[in-house]
């Protein structure tokens, strides 16, 4: 079974994208612990994200580095964090995770943001991708 | 003035090393938030992780998966987890977390090691790395 973030990337589920080429999905999580907080997952599915081939591995981090330098121009914050962590969804992902002056990332903090904020924001993100 | 991690690089500082190549350093984290919690920092001094040049967090994301991959196998977990915060040390460095069955990362939690237990778990995981 295709996993969720596959169905986002195959267009069966809806997302606030950011950005997208061949091999990867930017879009904001649908949960955020932070304005901007932004998941960035191959397209190719595969569960640990060190089972990736070196390759794929170094071309998702430089397409997520491109995603945190737009959401740090865009979103107010000390800068841009990243974790990989869950055991959840099969499928790796990166959270990039603005920062602010604390410079912590916890996961048990949520932001309240409605529909409409998201798409706006996730909008003014990708403007800012390149 | 280096930063602690290139004290640390130069062998000013002591440290539980687990893994060093030209450019890279690993070494377990002294206030670890979990058996195995390993720093990896490039030897270069760049404060914010972005401003790596493409190539050098290409280079410093496949160093860090080698150490993950010696980290799994050694340390008993459900995987290791990656997150890159903080804004303490003014030099980039990548969090390898041994992830229970949570799957979280929590750095507001702490493990009791002795610098005995440290040094012999860098070894165990340094015989690991390849």
């Amino acid at each position: 079974m295709p996993s969720i973030f596959t169905k986002i990337a195959q267009g069966e589920i809806p997302c606030h994208k950011i950005a997208e080429d061949e091999r990867h999905l930017a879009f904001l999580d649908i949960r955020p612990i932070a304005k901007g907080h932004t998941l960035v997952v191959p397209k190719k599915e595969v569960d640990y994200i060190f089972d990736l081939p070196d390759e794929d591995l170094s071309a998702l981090h430089l397409f997520a580095k491109r995603v945190a330098l737009a959401i740090g121009q865009e979103v107010p914050c000390a800068r841009v964090g990243v974790s990989v962590l869950g055991l959840e969804v099969p499928h790796a992902h990166v959270h990039l995770v603005p920062l602010d002056s604390r410079g912590i990332i916890d996961f048990r903090q949520k932001v309240d943001m409605s529909q409409q904020e998201m798409a706006a924001l996730a909008q003014a993100i990708a403007e800012r991708f390149r």
